[in-house]
């Protein structure tokens, strides 16, 4: 394809442009970067029209606006509808930053800015792929454009520009790139996600840190307590405790168990290479059905008392941690937050004061590894990796997903690049600009494939 | 008496004096200080020296030089044994002091510098009382000073310097200025010092940190296990499981239990000062059993994971904790220690590897509060503060308190001034001049009651 040469050549200024985009702060959370935020929009707005959209307009909503454009070639042909977002996280703390967020900088083959994956070049790659296409001619599907500015906010007024717009979104597949893969050595493409309830939890004891020696044996411990108490979670058995927590856990049958143990897995390897003598999890399934088809907890953190250098006999005031549930379709994540909070108060002694704050969380989704769009984008990456791509759960909840599912009945095709080195959300985001360019070629190989795959 | 005027009346060059001791570095750990902790024992020289010791000299050792001075005024009068130290902690991390640890500066009442309490500070309002008394001839006892400077070391020299001149040491009591009170409203005379086992857990799941969503539920998260292996250390009746633990713990009798009880206290009041609605402890035992002749053990600190703002679903690597046990009478720390690390050992699933550092250790002592010495303290800080102190164990321990009782048959009163907020052994580590020059007085009156009540 003449478009992958062009890519090639023209990878200097596709690099220059997202810089210029990653330069807007973006930011949707806080009010004082509105005019920002209008301003990525028309960014993305401009470069759509640019790379050869029929048109692109910013549509208004209650909040930040929607950026929706279009490219129809001919109605017989298939429609991809590709979904992004332009807006990003906050910032802070900036002084944790190595440089400033909002001045991109490359380094080690890294392009460090907040946004630089999440979702600002991950979303980018599409316009860019687009405009290498149209640029040859070679675009071989109808293309939509539905890029938000509220994804890092809960995408609110997105729910209701798609339930007003079905007609106009009608599509044969939706393509998302805001997931990540194994590493740039082992493709991957999410298939699942897995729902998710993350809480924050504090147990106050007295009501200041103790010297242990005077009171030590005598007064509740909070993190003595804590851990007490998160231990309670779980059984022997791995599994968990919360009254009601598996009610509406999906029973998968023999035969699709059979299936799934069928999958490429090597336990040996598995436990090698994260150099563990031994795998854990809830008795009686395998280690892949653990991790992709069984709801389960774990402590994402945990901190109370002295940390630091040497000994301290502080008895403290104060323990946390921050616990998380992954969940499986059918499971609500509000309900189970509710169903973990009225558990875990149930366990605490009357020494303690327990405090439970919910996070975020996010329905379970599946996407079919048996669809068109599935099969195209995994030819895609072995197009571009020479290596088929796994697929792969993940933990990462993508709300919107589960609303395309049920308003615009679309299977989502989650090919995302992004590493977990990318600290997105965190100080000193990045995107590898590998990633950046092989997400390109990628999409672009992803449009042939569909098109072919679809006659 | 003469005395409290002299002192007050050389209040300004009292302080004077102890910011030009803690001008000097004398860091006993570090051998790059190894001439500043002598000079700052030939200040201690010359102090005695100049307040009227007979004599004072440098007693050489393999380490840093012991301090010792007398005045001896009759061999009819009772004699009183000062013990103090002259080295500190090191500073390090200097980053982390407001002011720099050798040049001490004023604030707020007190005087911030490294062994501004521990032990220079403390230590040295036993010369400045001698000093006092001294000068208006109104010193009722021999004195005896025996000045280390490898108390922060481990005090290994003084042990030999003690058993090889136990006659020159002679006394009717030891007067120790190295531990607290609970507040500058409330004195308290420390009478027991429970023994201390502090250890270090590591816990160590798979190489790296994980994405929870990958592989939550399938690889053991070294913070649940961590939790887990915590909360078994402890049954329902808050009894500590480690075999053999209590083996050697001293039962004490109905009557001595029943005597106990009628010290004055007050659950309610207790609890309302700590705002707790319950106490928690070891069942049977009462609080003031719990906190004075039962052994405990307290998480001081733990830490694991993400701990910053907001989620991150991280299954992490490792997960800390810091442990201590503190131990009663005849419970032998080190033993206590390899108990404590066989049994954690022996809690670990295979899923995880577990590492134990012992920190410090420590055997309990106790001190009679039916003592000559301890009733002329009494009434010294009663004199002081127009309050009787309270008699109370504390977790830290002096080690060379035990080898005081074993090798020159002497109790050792615990006259000490500090405060918790004094931040010993830590950055910006301070002493209240409230708590110096009330010291001064105290120890000043403790002189005269005691020859008094020694009569």
């Amino acid at each position: 394809m003449q478009a992958l040469d062009y890519i090639q050549s023209n990878k200097d200024r596709f690099l220059e442009e997202l810089i210029d985009l990653l330069k807007i702060p973006s930011v949707s959370a806080d009010s004082k970067f509105k005019g920002d935020v209008r301003k990525a929009a028309e960014f993305i707005q401009k470069k759509l029209m640019d790379a050869g959209a029929d048109s692109a307009d910013i549509v208004e909503t209650a909040g930040h606006p929607i950026v929706y454009g279009e490219k129809m070639l001919d109605e017989k042909l298939p429609t991809v509808l590709v979904y992004g977002h332009y807006d990003v996280q906050p910032a802070d703390p900036y002084e944790l930053w190595d440089s400033p967020p909002f001045e991109p900088v490359i380094k080690n083959e890294r392009i460090y800015a907040r946004g630089a994956c999440d979702d600002k070049g991950q979303m980018y790659m599409h316009i860019k792929s687009f405009e290498a296409l149209m640029s040859n001619n070679e675009l071989p599907c109808n293309v939509k454009f539905m890029i938000e500015g509220e994804e890092e906010v809960g995408s609110d007024n997105l729910e209701a520009f798609v339930r007003e717009n079905k007609e106009k979104l009608a599509a044969d597949v939706i393509l998302i790139s805001d997931t990540g893969i194994i590493d740039n050595d082992n493709p991957s493409i999410t298939v699942g996600l897995r729902g998710l309830s993350y809480v924050e939890v504090e147990v106050t004891g007295p009501n200041r840190d103790l010297h242990s020696g005077m009171y030590g044996g005598a007064v509740g411990n909070p993190i003595n307590i804590l851990c007490d108490m998160i231990a309670k979670l779980q059984n022997e058995k791995g599994e968990i405790t919360i009254p009601g927590f598996y009610k509406d856990v999906e029973v998968l049958s023999d035969e699709q168990r059979a299936q799934m143990a069928k999958a490429p897995f090597n336990l040996d390897h598995y436990k090698k290479e994260l150099d563990i003598d031994d795998v854990k999890g809830e008795e009686g399934y395998s280690t892949l059905e653990r991790t992709g088809i069984r709801p389960t907890l774990d402590v994402n953190g945990i901190w109370g008392g002295y940390t630091g250098e040497g000994a301290k006999t502080v008895l403290p005031s104060k323990a946390y941690a921050k616990i998380s549930m992954r969940l499986v379709p059918n499971q609500s994540s509000e309900e189970i937050t509710k169903l973990f909070t009225d558990h875990f108060m149930s366990l605490a002694p009357a020494s303690v004061k327990v405090k439970v704050t919910p996070h975020h969380g996010g329905e379970a989704a599946v996407v079919s590894t048996g669809s068109v769009g599935y099969k195209a984008a995994e030819q895609a990456m072995t197009d571009t990796w020479g290596k088929q791509p796994i697929p792969m759960r993940e933990g990462g909840s993508i709300p919107i997903v589960a609303l395309f599912q049920d308003v615009l009945k679309l299977d989502s095709i989650l090919l995302g690049f992004g590493l977990d080195e990318d600290a997105i959300h965190s100080p000193n985001e990045s995107y590898g600009l590998f990633n950046y360019y092989k997400g390109i070629e990628t999409i672009t190989m992803f449009y042939k494939h569909f098109a072919e795959m679809s006659r």
